[in-house]
């Protein structure tokens, strides 16, 4: 079962999480619960569960991914702080919760998310976290570094800004995704799978297009919960995506098809899987989960 | 010369910076362009020039400090484009010309420098532009990470924010300054002691001394030059350290005490440096510079 899978992946990155961000001396205290408020939070921790998951699937013990794990979720938590900054979604709620600048202000988020990207990069070079010879962690700094950077993540999140209002058709869109969201989901997956050690080009091939499948499969269901899901069951405020004029897959392709894309994709991310045996089945459920799931 | 050696790195840091700053597909245009907007601004390279003579004074070739450069630059590009958004210090003007957000817009301004963050530390890893084997160009992102983030630079701002309008004593600026330039400062020594391949212990901490008392002097001469130079030589609002509230030298110790610091503190550098022969020349050249320079 995904929820218990999912559980457990929680639990056990949000532990380490929790000794990161413990602040090292008094003045900066403040620095330290603004990244905490940002980072602990009740988040489901999908990316992470994605670095366990591949590594497992390679048959890597979990413990070889915790720094793999931290680090792709520093690097999501500072995305969704900045992004929800009055000059980019201007969003006051994020998990039924006061974003960042609101519980805190807004120098003070923008602090936060660039400390928590710098932390994104320290947990990965420390051996002690991060338990992997220098090669190995330092292929896995490449990796994130550029699944977050102007490629990647931060790449994806300006051509979302600068398609707002704009008529995007279905490939600008999937270019838009793959960047702001894609990336660092890929990166999770192999990332998870270079933590493993046991990882071939002909399996990081494989879980590439799994990843690249359930990323997109994720943003068209998010796509169709915003349609059709409430407030009170998202946590954020619904109806946003069509409020600020952002092409959406409903809008592009229409509801009922949009749900058919969302099932190949999670079919595709399946038929990926085929190398792999009972080890990959949290990847498989989370494929099934990511397209049934109703916020 | 202190002037020739540093339009020299000025050159040879702004060639390797443009080279990252291509973007490489259209929809990344404008990104690209806010990224370089801030970081291809004319400034004076104060920390590449710091890596390239850290690395020559241990007998390493220039091309072998290049990818260090341009990591430290982009991230101290980054820290003042986030620094200057209205939220923060709220400026207009950056060497005299707009700020990247006054030039873009706010969400262009926080994307560009969270991409330039990101961007630093891929540099690092990429045997290409870092070349040193993975051990190597590990320690250097590992290094860079520590400074720049919560523990370092960030940590730095953060201390800044929360000091505005309290009064500070000595102790506590120092540990504000330490962190907020001081780190990266030293990061620029460390990383081009590394980058010659020839870095021992012992030398490694006759340079960070040397950088500790650098940063500091740095600081307390702008502080001096706050109160004495005018808007137009600054090329930033006069005053405003003051307006702030912000602790300074000069209000805490008073003008001449504040100037009299700032020489010791050179005396210091130039002390630490005594192992070292003529190829310390540029370091020593800078620490003379930084107190004697009035802007």
């Amino acid at each position: 079962m995904i929820a218990a899978y999912q559980a457990q992946c929680q639990a056990r990155v949000d532990a380490a999480l929790e000794r990161l961000l413990q602040a090292p001396r008094g003045e900066l205290q403040r620095l330290y619960q603004a990244m905490r408020y940002s980072v602990v939070n009740g988040g489901k921790r999908v990316r992470p569960l994605l670095v366990y998951a591949a590594c497992e699937t390679l048959g890597g013990d979990a413990e070889r991914a915790d720094g793999a794990a931290c680090a792709v979720e520093l690097i999501h938590a500072y995305s969704l702080v900045h992004d929800d900054l009055p000059a980019m979604d201007d969003d006051d709620l994020r998990r039924g919760q006061p974003t960042t600048h609101r519980a805190f202000d807004e120098a003070s988020a923008i602090l936060a998310g660039d400390g928590l990207q710098s932390l994104a990069f320290e947990v990965l070079t420390d051996a002690g976290r991060n338990p992997h010879d220098a090669e190995l962690r330092l292929a896995m700094v490449a990796e994130l570094a550029r699944a977050a950077g102007p490629q990647g993540m931060v790449g994806g999140q300006a051509i979302d800004l600068g398609s707002v209002g704009r008529e995007l058709d279905q490939a600008a869109l999937e270019i838009m995704h793959r960047h702001k969201t894609g990336a660092l989901i890929e990166a999770s997956v192999r990332l998870g799978a270079l933590a493993s050690g046991a990882a071939e080009p002909s399996t990081l091939k494989a879980l590439e297009v799994y990843a690249q499948a359930i990323g997109l499969a994720f943003q068209v269901q998010d796509d169709i919960l915003d349609v059709e899901s409430d407030t009170a069951t998202l946590g954020k405020t619904q109806g946003k995506d069509e409020a600020n004029h952002k092409p959406t897959y409903p809008a592009l392709l229409g509801l009922e098809q949009a749900k058919a894309y969302a099932l190949e994709l999670r079919d595709q991310a399946l038929h990926a899987l085929r190398p792999f045996d009972h080890r990959a089945e949290p990847l498989r459920d989370l494929a099934r989960y990511i397209v049934e799931r109703r916020h």
